[in-house]
């Protein structure tokens, strides 16, 4: 057994008992899309990226669960090679990922926690991609009545505060908080508000979708006239 | 004033009050997405399935607002025209799009009612559009500490009762509920799941990354050679 592991699991429960992984979707806007999204799996399972990750395609989205120490900065990774390599392989062109990250509810209809406690998780450190990224992120605390947990927009508002310190967030819009960013930084920030929460709060579930090569531009296109 | 604007009002807050509405954004895997996606909003707009709403496109996705009756109704029936739109303009094409509910925090970073009571919404009633959708669900309550609205998963539990009963919901994935079946029928099963726990629960969101025109078979596709 590592150090790292000996370390997690004094801290609290591991990441395949906490149910820690996420959900993508990657949709590359081309004709030859089904290249693209096989390739840029190709190229990120080559480079060892799911290595310790269990990986699982269908008809919808890809399920990626986290089983060992460093859960959160593999996902990470994983994320963003994945979404990097598709769009180098549409040649630059508007590539949009949805990305689900879920922590608490292992057995998918019930979460009913047997765990010792919940896990303080280090900070994501990804390489930088050189790829300006535009997303919109949801952060949701699922509490319970009577829980004493509180009042859930108090850690979304405290997420927001920390994207905001680290030059991520961009702005409020409805039901999302908009960030924009080279790409590893936008999900290393999503990744560590929701690891962040996890410690507190025990189902904590977050949603991105993350834009690159939009030919949108940046400032908001504005209200279509109806 | 409309007499089902009267029989809403008596019922609970308004639409507007409550911050009913959408984001959602289309993904056209062609290259040619830019002219589809414009193109199905003109058709959206142009058929009056965006009268009464408040429709702002951004750089990532498209904000819908509900202002008026039947606010649930009428975004069911634009998200459902305009992915169908999308759909026939890439040529019955793969069309992936992904649209984020929320009911209940209309001060997009607060979310602190000021409202009489919560409303009953009548089930959406939408015209089929004969195109098979297969989707990922995920329906969350937001609930707070001390509230006594109880457990999350007992309105989750019960959402997805409803759409087995239904016929729509397939099985459960990580994370969310595989939903399969006519892409009206599917978007009406979300809408009256959230609308339905929205008539308790004061604030509540739901994802659906719903897709049409995929090449991958129904069935999952199974595990990558990892």
């Amino acid at each position: 057994m590592s150090p790292q592991r000996d370390q997690q699991m004094a801290a609290g429960a591991m990441p395949e008992q906490l149910g820690v992984g996420m959900r993508l979707s990657v949709h590359p806007h081309c004709d030859d899309f089904e290249e693209v999204i096989l390739g840029a799996l190709a190229d990120v399972i080559g480079a060892g990226l799911s290595d310790d990750l269990l990986v699982e395609t269908d008809e919808v989205s890809t399920y990626v669960g986290a089983r060992t120490e460093l859960a959160e900065e593999r996902l990470a990774a994983f994320a963003s090679a994945l979404i990097a390599a598709a769009f180098r392989r549409c040649g630059a062109g508007h590539v949009v990922a949805h990305i689900l990250l879920s922590r608490g509810c292992p057995g998918e209809a019930s979460c009913h926690l047997d765990v010792a406690g919940l896990p303080e998780t280090a900070s994501v450190a990804l390489e930088p991609t050189g790829i300006r990224a535009a997303a919109q992120w949801s952060l949701y605390p699922l509490l319970d009545g009577g829980s004493g947990q509180g009042d859930h927009m108090v850690h979304i508002e405290a997420a927001i505060a920390a994207a905001q310190a680290r030059g991520v967030a961009a702005c409020a819009n409805h039901y999302a908080t908009k960030l924009t960013g080279d790409l590893a930084e936008v999900l290393a920030t999503v990744v560590d508000a929701w690891a962040q929460v996890g410690a507190v709060v025990p189902h904590v579930v977050t949603h991105l979708t993350v834009s690159v090569g939009s030919p949108s531009p940046a400032e908001s296109r504005g209200r279509p006239a109806l």
